[in-house]
């Protein structure tokens, strides 16, 4: 283990984060709320301090390999979190740690759970905060990093590796710093149209901020107890074309820039994660039709809760609890699939699932003609035999991870539908499930160990669980604490 | 497609069914039940009349592909069904012809799930011949043939492959006939041993009967309403031990049979299966006891169901129901889990659970130690990778068919849970699942398509998906049409 260089990383990221802190400080600013402009202005300059003096000097071996990138991905995550979460702590506005890093994890995973009762009853600076963590974590810190400052060694590529979603053909590009400022700069760009837009359909400045930053980083954290009920009908479409926008592989959107349409336009995962949308869709319309005030009502309410569950936002415009068995299983279903690869969105992803079902179409042929050996394609590419081992070993392990989960939280006590759909809607990175956590509910009611679960899950879930694992897997410390024990 | 010998050997099995159709004959003769007597041995005589036209010529060509196994052993349980099915009808007994088709697939794949609302009301032949499709059904019908009757040719490896359960690491044994009547011999002394002990409890005979062929398929119809609920406590600790036993791989059973103690007590499949079952029983006995009257309740209760729910047979004792979340929650998951391979069992099996949990921690070790090759080993023998192929596979389509059923019934409008362990307990041949579909629930309010996605699901799960899949693949019959169409 790059012992040295794991630390010089976290103390860039601390930097930065101390940075990050500006953004409700200046809300506190403008909004004129001394308490958090205090606790927000002093925390973020000590986090910048500290970050600065750890990266004072850089370290003379600069490698880290793909192990060492898994652990200093899980460990800035973590740290991000538990340092986001202590304003939350120090303004009285949540009131337990646990309770403060569950709603700060649930923001940079951009799950959009929350524990808060009163949504309305935070300040702007802290509402604020809890937005921007979505738009920081939907991109990711550490590709933030990559894009701003120059680190060099194998590390780039296996940091990149660990924090970006979905199991990608090619991960290796060429120029990691390059590709990092670019999807940033998309990712910019996206955000403050969207952001311009919604203002012209009315919302108010600060609610138009918070919810462009929930639907870039497909988070899902509110300003308002209802969601998005409540707002213009034009912003909650806005805000459901935006969803799916930002649940289009960012690869595409690179594509266009550099004008190769050709390449931009035959991507299998988007035509599927869009015919996956269209098909939700008009079975929903059509089954909560007599629920709804016509037509125009439940198209609206479908669409916007197709994008906001399959790019696991979570945000809601209306209770879909009340609606029949088949649009819930749709919506569970969306739950699990999730948008596409390298899209800022989380669960399994549309190319998982796309390259699960070609093994399950080739092993059929191949039992039926032994003699052919196939290989699998995609967007006319082969696909390796690692690409298709590594996606069978991620379904295996999430649903490992997925039990425990459940039988853990069953502990709780609560409905069996409620427990289910709490680690659906957690480690999918979702927010709301079913029954007492669907869109009306909270994460308030569950015990601190469940707790614990949960923001493990939402760690799993965005960083696609392997540096988690990595993390805590024994073996990998054990050198560190012989080493420890010789003093070198 | 060697379609003639597929013809004769569902012509044979056509056969051996209409000599099964005696059980229900003798029944109707000793409780003078005219009308059953009738109808059973009217069909009886059909049946073995026309098998036996069809097998008057056995085919030059003997040999049968795997594919051609499948397809073999998907029909004949079909038609072993829908035959089975007829003299229910002509009783009047069950009034629909998919009610009825649904009650015998249930019988023969050993699931237990019933469309019938009062159980009571059938004649004590009925009772007697659903129970019987049990018994068959476990051991299987083909594996029957196969010890009975001389089929040469490549035939007997690939039928037996198809129809027994779990990925074994060899199932090319060297002597079909020999393995196939020794699994019947012991399957026959373990039931009548069972049927023994529960007339020394006191048991009325027709029950003991119809309690050991339900438990020794590990199916689960019974006799009375209240399944188990009011039979003596000592029953239902024999019934209990019984139900853990038959769920026991019969490799086990063979190799104590020839004295090989070591071989058959290293069986890492037979310890995690026991493993489940103690750690299941310990917590929920803990989290019933003060729904129950006292300890030996709760540990009654809570093995009963344990032992019920593992090895998919599904009698009850208590309405697991209403029993706290957690205990709902691992009965679930033992419902998935199922027993042990090359047992009378259903669900995934405990084998497959043992090698992807070793694919698993493989695959994190081979993240930690890229350089070490590590191979799978399970009883001291290497699992090749064709076996881990076949399992996630399996676990592919384990989980397509899964959503599909899922999305399919959750057209009819029942709730989550219902829908949901609606096909858990049908696909793994298990019988009751939760709230609607319950311990003191039936599958009577299904709509008719619902009851046709079950029945393939019941199929499909107790063939193990495979050969159902086979079956309804249009490429295996492509063949056939232009080969007939050309006179061939």
């Amino acid at each position: 283990m790059n012992f040295r260089m794991i630390v010089h990383i976290i103390g860039h990221i601390i930097k930065i984060e101390g940075l990050l802190f500006l953004v409700p400080v200046i809300t506190a600013i403008v909004y004129n709320e001394a308490t958090q402009g205090r606790v927000y202005s002093v925390i973020g300059a000590a986090l910048f301090v500290f970050g600065f003096l750890i990266t004072r000097k850089k370290p003379k071996n600069t490698i880290l390999y793909l192990k060492e990138g898994c652990v200093t991905t899980a460990l800035s995550w973590i740290l991000l979190s538990v340092f986001g979460a202590i304003p939350l702590l120090l303004t009285g506005e949540i009131l337990s740690f646990t309770d403060a890093v569950f709603e700060i994890v649930s923001g940079f995973t951009t799950t959009g759970s929350s524990i808060l009762t009163d949504v309305e009853a935070l300040s702007h600076a802290s509402l604020m905060w809890r937005s921007f963590t979505h738009w920081v974590g939907g991109m990711g810190i550490l590709i933030f990093l990559l894009a701003v400052i120059p680190l060099t060694g194998g590390s780039n590529v296996n940091l990149m590796k660990a924090e970006s979603p979905g199991p990608q053909v090619d991960k290796s590009l060429p120029q990691v710093k390059t590709t990092a400022l670019l999807l940033y700069v998309i990712y910019s760009v996206l955000t403050a149209l969207e952001f311009i837009i919604l203002l012209i359909t009315k919302l108010p400045v600060f609610d138009a901020i918070c919810m462009t930053f929930g639907t870039a980083g497909t988070g899902g954290f509110g300003v308002l107890n209802d969601s998005c009920a409540s707002y213009p009908i034009a912003s909650q479409w806005v805000i459901a074309i935006f969803m799916i926008l930002f649940g289009i592989n960012f690869n595409v959107y690179v594509m266009l820039v550099f004008r190769r349409f050709k390449k931009a336009f035959i991507s299998e995962e988007v035509w599927t994660y869009l015919g996956f949308i269209v098909v939700a869709v008009v079975i929903i319309t059509i089954n909560i039709l007599d629920k709804t005030a016509g037509f125009i009502d439940a198209l609206t309410k479908s669409t916007f809760s197709v994008a906001s569950t399959i790019t696991t936002t979570g945000y809601a415009n209306t209770d879909f609890n009340t609606w029949p068995t088949i649009a819930k299983v749709i919506l569970v279903f969306l739950m699990f699939s999730g948008a596409c690869a390298g899209s800022t969105a989380g669960g399994i992803k549309v190319s998982r699932i796309v390259i699960a079902f070609k093994v399950f179409r080739r092993e059929v042929n191949s039992f039926l003609h032994p003699r052919e050996v196939k290989t699998i394609r995609m967007d006319d590419q082969v696909i390796s035999d690692k690409t298709v081992r590594s996606v069978t070993i991620y379904f295996i392990t999430y649903a490992v991870i997925f039990a425990f989960s459940l039988f853990w939280i069953s502990f709780d006590g609560h409905d069996l539908v409620t427990s289910f759909t709490a680690i659906v809607a957690t480690f999918n990175n979702i927010g709301p499930g079913l029954e007492m956590v669907g869109p009306t509910g909270n994460y308030a009611f569950f015990s601190t160990p469940c707790k614990w679960v949960l923001i493990f899950d939402m760690l799993a879930g965005r960083l696609e669980i392997f540096p988690m694992l990595m993390l805590f897997h024994p073996s990998n410390w054990r050198g560190v604490l012989i080493r420890h024990r010789k003093g070198y």
